[in-house]
């Protein structure tokens, strides 16, 4: 263990820098803050670059599963400057971006979720967190999405970000090929189609989900087959993104459970 | 209409004030922040007690169902002293709380959801929308639940506050009356229960939520005759709150929409 009090140390000025998106692309790391967070990548050290902790802190961690020289001890004050949360824990991980193939992601009877420019950090990691739960095997992200490794994504999805196959950075080549390899593409819509408990999802099935805004793009809703809606009150224009997710995507796991009970 | 520029104004201090719940408890009011949700207030005229605006900000706005003297114009610097948000719209409305009867939430087979200490602002701004969208008939909050009229939840509930019969402040109590009344009384748990597509929704039920960290407190739990948990991966813990109640509620809305086309 190495303890530092200088903001000019590599660890400390590489740790400020993940908070912004373009250092986090070019590293391919990204922060992970607070106790129970850094918890759940202890269960991944093989992803795990370096822990940053203050001394009051460290005391408090089993570090067996860790290598001595990947435990950076800081004052407080550096924590203060390397987090994004305005009250850090005392803790924090640089953590490498996991890394999923497409073809791991899209392999057997898939259920997937695309995400369709979905901007607001809270419902994807929301979205994130649900999938993961519910045994999505992918989630697939437009161009135009929020970074799945913004600050507040991270913090909102625990376990998820660590564990759930992420693809980002997708388009409608994707999509049309997945159509062509066999999957059922289901676009939501808030005004059209059918109700969501009366779609199929047993076969490979990728669900497209639109941003808060706009809902799904006509590309997306163009190539589409099937198109499914969450039944509201009259009065109410849409549901959220996230609970959106939520709601189609259980009833999805219980087609399938219900299948394999049979 | 009155242009203001002292912040020893009275609506100036009222608004002001209403970030504090104390304050908001006091006065039976809130602030409501920013275009979109100005626009839902408008709605309902009967509980506006003044809309608060820049200069620039009024000019857009159709004033036809408003009366002049509830129309305070402000100086920018004075919306910035009066919003929770860090950069307002130029536009906010000192609103009425409101007002439910207990009679008016729990008559005729109403579906109701309570929820036991939820705390995070954000998980209640979605639960309330998500309720209002899918047609529950009420909120029941317990002591120890972030407070109602919070500007994070004002901010994410849209309309749902407005329009949502929503009662605070409920215990055991209310929960047994309910229950000798007729009600089914169904508790989450993450753990035990059995799925929640295996309860019936159809006769009155009232649905407890627990808190984020804590799950339904255990005198709930003892004095309910139902359990349900929503099936999750082994690996993960749990759901969000905000990701269940969108989950279960759905299913409750699915059911008794069933029960009528039969």
């Amino acid at each position: 263990m190495q303890l530092i009090s200088s903001s000019e140390n590599k660890a400390i000025k590489l740790a400020s820098s993940l908070k912004v998106r373009k250092y986090r692309e070019a590293t391919g790391m990204f922060l992970v803050e607070g106790w129970r967070s850094v918890h759940e990548v202890l269960g991944r050290p093989e992803l795990i670059a370096a822990i940053i902790a203050t001394e009051g802190s460290s005391k408090e961690v089993d570090w067996d599963r860790l290598s001595a020289d990947k435990i950076v001890l800081v004052e407080p004050r550096l924590m203060r400057q390397i987090c994004a949360t305005e009250n850090p824990q005392g803790i924090a991980a640089i953590v490498r971006k996991p890394q999923w193939s497409w073809e791991q992601v899209t392999a057997g009877d898939s259920l997937l979720i695309y995400l369709d420019r979905v901007s607001d950090p809270g419902n994807l990691g929301s979205i994130l967190r649900t999938c993961w739960a519910l045994g999505v095997n992918g989630v697939i992200m437009s161009r135009g999405c929020v970074d799945l490794y913004n600050p507040k994504v991270v913090r909102s999805t625990m376990g998820a970000i660590l564990n759930l196959p992420v693809l980002p950075e997708a388009g409608t080549a994707e999509i049309v090929a997945l159509q062509q390899s066999g999957y059922s593409v289901v676009v939501t819509d808030a005004e059209d189609g059918r109700p969501y408990y009366d779609e199929d999802f047993k076969v490979p099935t990728i669900i497209i989900l639109g941003s808060e805004g706009h809902g799904v793009s006509w590309e997306l809703k163009a190539l589409s087959k099937a198109t499914i809606n969450i039944p509201v009150e009259p009065e109410v224009e849409s549901l959220n993104v996230a609970a959106a997710c939520a709601i189609i995507t259980a009833e999805a796991r219980r087609q399938r459970q219900e299948g394999r009970e049979h």
